[in-house]
């Protein structure tokens, strides 16, 4: 998982477990809202609910079953910025194994709630995590 | 909706709400996946727990917020019938506006946990109510 | 039900199951919360979220499990208005059994964070509904 | 706490808050069902999905708010074992402050759902750490 610079942990809960003893297919997208509040407090040391940001865009690709016993990590990195939105990839591991990736795009809002142009603290700290 | 052969409406709960009193993101996935168990039960007559189905893809584009009062409903239509895969493209609406657009693909798994075609029935059922 | 005055309907969502196919201990609780609301909006006609309420206590008697195909409906009443909490009753319902008992007691607090008396419009129109 | 021979500690999540930025009540009865599981996982040493139990009754006192910075542990003891359930105490702590206190009974049922006397080996291995 080398191209993903940060990587948290998630505790899977009995409560995400669907009838088939599997991780139900919305919690991946609270996985990965999980790990993009962890990447913006650890990484970039702004805390989420200081950027007024709004998911735009979300996209899954299941690869395998997550369940009880697994042991969950997120990687997560920023691979474009935009004027007002910030695309994230995203992988979710379950052990050594792929089980799922993903997308995200959010825009940053302003106060009267209109896409806003990112700070520019923020991208510049994006950028330098990143590599950019 | 026109596009949308069936309709479903969705309760919004106070639990779907997140600090902003805005409908989660992850939740949506959940208002789809009701919405494709009521397409299953009430259009093709097959209860969806008969249908060893797991979702491969799920993509969601969200275009307005959703808050405790809005009258939501979620429009369903088959777009794609693979071997073993099923393509569903949705619409939630919150009244009279479009809130997300989504698409999911589920692929259909036999006992032993691999992808298997779907059956005929299934497949007749949802090609004379699409009119494929 | 006739002690209850008044009663609405849950919609069970896939998502609120377990592994073993009954509705989760947890959401039962959610299920109470969803009637509060609307006991709240439709007997007392004021919207749950102007009374800036807190549940100080919450106690539940699991009578029978919930499956994805019960119709399940909530009984709700007022037993008790203190000087700044309001206890309720509820029952649960699946079909015709009764699937849980539970009572809450919900605090009202002021803008400050300390709970304050019940508003008198609020505490008049409860009494009118049943009956003290 | 040094009632609590057992804690275990909770990652809060930011889907556990509502839209006061509070963790939603309902979810403290997840976070017990997370700490009975890692109560039987870690002291017990069989894991809960072993045990066929089913919560009969649930209750929790809400002390504080818990918000999404906050360092969550449960404290987990059983305080009776009945022929057919167990009872157990909880405290929910954000921080050095207790945030709920609860208490919860499980019934252990056999295969065609009735209740059924616990396993010896259950019983014992819980007497003795919690020192009955």
């Amino acid at each position: 998982m080398d191209e993903f610079g940060y990587t948290t942990g998630i505790e899977v809960r009995y409560r995400d477990l669907d009838t088939m003893g599997h991780v139900n297919n919305a919690v991946y997208a609270t996985y990965l809202e999980q790990a993009r509040i962890a990447y913006f407090r650890d990484v970039i040391g702004i805390p989420s609910d200081e950027i007024n940001g709004v998911i735009a865009h979300l996209e899954l690709d299941y690869h395998r079953s997550i369940t009880g016993g697994d042991d969950v990590t997120v990687g997560v990195r920023v691979t474009d910025i935009g004027t007002t939105s910030i695309t994230m990839q995203h992988e979710i591991r379950a052990g050594d194994e792929v089980a799922a990736t993903g997308e995200t795009v959010q825009v940053v809002f302003d106060e009267s709630g209109d896409p806003t142009e990112i700070p520019p603290e923020l991208r510049d700290r994006i950028a330098t995590h990143e590599g950019f």
